[in-house]
């Protein structure tokens, strides 16, 4: 059996000392409280697919800083371009000319992107689409998935604290992949559609993945078509992982306006908005800036990623990466009986047990014996792999894995 | 007389791609669009109190980033803790330990702060406060200066592109330093006041700064005690600049909420929420996060940077500088025979003509002449000084902005 890792001394105190300057003692995404309790909540080093915990404790790492770690942790020439970035400037009173050739480079890059701006946060990027939609239209309505995750300040996040009924006041609701549903949003909306946003992969919490249809694809883009309503791809998790050109590219269907984020420049803070021409005069209008938004050593981040994707195999060996280990869980699931279903991008993998309950046992367990064993895994949401995931890194997962499946089974069996 | 700068060839060939590739060809607070003719788009380096423009030309800075620079470019401790910190690990899977560090030294440093928690944009922090006060109080309306300015998305930016009246539904007005104005709007919220929102100094463009009166700060403490409303301090610009444990500690005035950014981190992208025991379960009950919200090296900047702050005399050499530039200024001007008024903090000095127009020609000719001259200033926003600024480098700009007065002399005289 492999090694199952050493307790964790040093994150249960990091822990308590959260407790009192930090309200819950975390917050956001990446808190654990709620998580199998072999968890780590602190991390101190990764490099490559690995990461270390704070009593020094190291996993094959498959949420990849939950998305944005593309190429890999200290990725060389990222960090080389991230150090001389540095040598030179990173916040100064205005952009580095890294900004004009990032924002080209988006350009080339992705097919729709006539122009583009860029920010630090995906919630400021899709904020920003639905506020340039609304300004290049004129009109109110904002049509969203039910259960759709477009950021986390009021008009969208998942929790309800803080949040006022006006702050939703214009947002219609359709399901994901149902045109049928989705037509009858733009037909409440009327003449007021100003635009609809939408995942390119129906990714929620403790749910199934589901890849969006051709038909509910180039649904969206007739209607937006037909309407004059903004075509939003919010881009932000899934960006630069499945498609240089926009997750959509494989559809054939390219939107208006895109958000992006996580992946676009290996882990370094960055957004950006990309745009067609007609939505030009519209971006113009509005006010956006952040005091950190024209910062250069993320830009020069961007670039090094950027290129590497572009012109290397690297998005392939993800894929491959992705596949492998999908290929393997499969065998080892069936191999000690265990029914699974395996659905999304290869490349953002999720397994979820088909006879789990309401509250994911079989998976919260599972990972939990995965994580003891240094497979940093999640129960509920989709997993990233990335292009510094050799096939040997795979399948050193896999042996791990099954010996958490064969754990889990002695536990539950 | 000093030298005037070359001609900005690579600015030009820039500001000509960037023309096609982002929208209006900037965006944002650093877009120079509406500046004077002299003022360059883009910078390549910065170094301590300097910068360089895209052509090679220096400038003494007197903007510092807007604000976020406050040990100078390039401080040594600050960009130790950053390569350290980078060569361990940024964007992990969860936060690293110089989170609690971090978290530890705002409680330490920030006299009403019992827990921070951690972003990347000021508009970040500020939309959280307001957040915050709405969900611990139950009710809605958040009281907010005219004129003031609290970032840039829809409910807070000053442009009106593509924002709706529902995003700005329960926000009511007052004047700044008018308690008769304030005690209006409280009153006109009346049992749904959820808090107040106030920047520590009136800064608005093309206008005069004006200082808190103490009176105006007790009665918006007074007001929120009465009343059980959230007092809410927009220290994003301000903060760490005039006093480490927030820029109304000289009046003894604390708030219950305190929004930080700029400053924190001597240029690296980091946002704080700094609040009482009283709002720590209102923190969170509510869904912020971000992508980058939990890496480390922005952190490992500020720990860095507050440590400095703390341990050295790096703010009364800041406001040192400031002092000697208004003098300066001041003799200057009277001996060039024009009359102006200086306001604000003089850390965050301002200088505006009594004889300006409406547009401030007499402040835009004389930035421009001292652009030329390598002094870096702004005609209509407050200006920002470092604790790199020695007071050399003061009496060097000081030689330039004199010929910039003689300039100005001739040119209106």
């Amino acid at each position: 059996m492999t090694q199952v890792l050493a307790a964790r001394t040093a994150d249960a105190a990091l822990r308590a000392r959260a407790g009192s300057v930090i309200p819950g003692g975390m917050y956001g995404h990446m808190n654990v409280a709620g998580m199998p309790d072999a968890f780590p909540q602190f991390f101190t080093a990764g490099e490559g697919s690995r990461l270390w915990d704070a009593d020094g404790n190291e996993y094959i790492d498959f949420m990849c800083g939950w998305g944005p770690v593309v190429l890999g942790r200290k990725d060389p020439a990222v960090e080389a371009a991230v150090r001389a970035q540095l040598d030179t400037g990173d916040l100064l009173d205005g952009p580095s000319p890294v900004m004009v050739d990032l924002a080209e480079l988006l350009v080339e890059v992705v097919p729709h992107a006539d122009w583009a701006m860029l920010a630090k946060n995906g919630t400021d990027a899709t904020t920003a689409c639905v506020t340039i939609a609304r300004a290049s239209t004129g009109r109110r309505k904002i049509l969203i998935a039910t259960g759709g995750y477009h950021g986390a300040i009021p008009w969208c996040t998942p929790r309800a604290g803080g949040v006022l009924p006006e702050d939703r006041a214009h947002l219609g609701y359709f399901e994901y992949n149902d045109v049928a549903s989705l037509e009858a949003a733009v037909a409440e909306a009327g003449n007021d559609l100003a635009g609809i946003i939408i995942a390119p992969v129906r990714q929620e919490l403790a749910r199934d993945q589901e890849m969006a249809t051709v038909e509910f694809a180039r649904a969206i883009r007739t209607i937006c078509d037909r309407t004059g309503a903004v075509m939003i791809l919010d881009d932000v998790r899934c960006g630069f992982r499945l498609d240089l050109g926009g997750s959509w590219e494989p559809l054939g269907v390219q939107p208006d306006l895109a958000a992006w984020s996580k992946a676009i420049a290996n882990g370094y803070s960055l957004a950006a908005i990309t745009g067609r021409d007609s939505l030009r005069q519209g971006a113009t209008g509005i006010y956006i800036t952040g005091s950190f938004w024209y910062s250069a050593v993320s830009m020069a981040a961007s670039i090094a990623t950027l290129t590497q994707l572009r012109d290397t195999d690297a998005l392939a060996r993800m894929a491959d990466a992705g596949r492998r280990l999908r290929d393997g869980l499969a065998i080892q699931a069936a191999a000690h009986g265990f029914a699974v279903r395996q659905t999304g991008p290869v490349q953002m993998p999720l397994m979820r047990f088909a006879d789990d309950t309401a509250d994911s046992t079989l998976a919260r367990i599972w990972t939990n014996e995965a994580v003891k064993r240094g497979v940093y895994l999640h129960p509920v949401h989709n997993w990233f792999v990335s292009a510094a995931h050799t096939p040997e890194d795979v399948d050193q997962a896999l042996e791990r894995t099954d010996d958490a499946f064969a754990e889990l089974s002695r536990l539950v069996g």
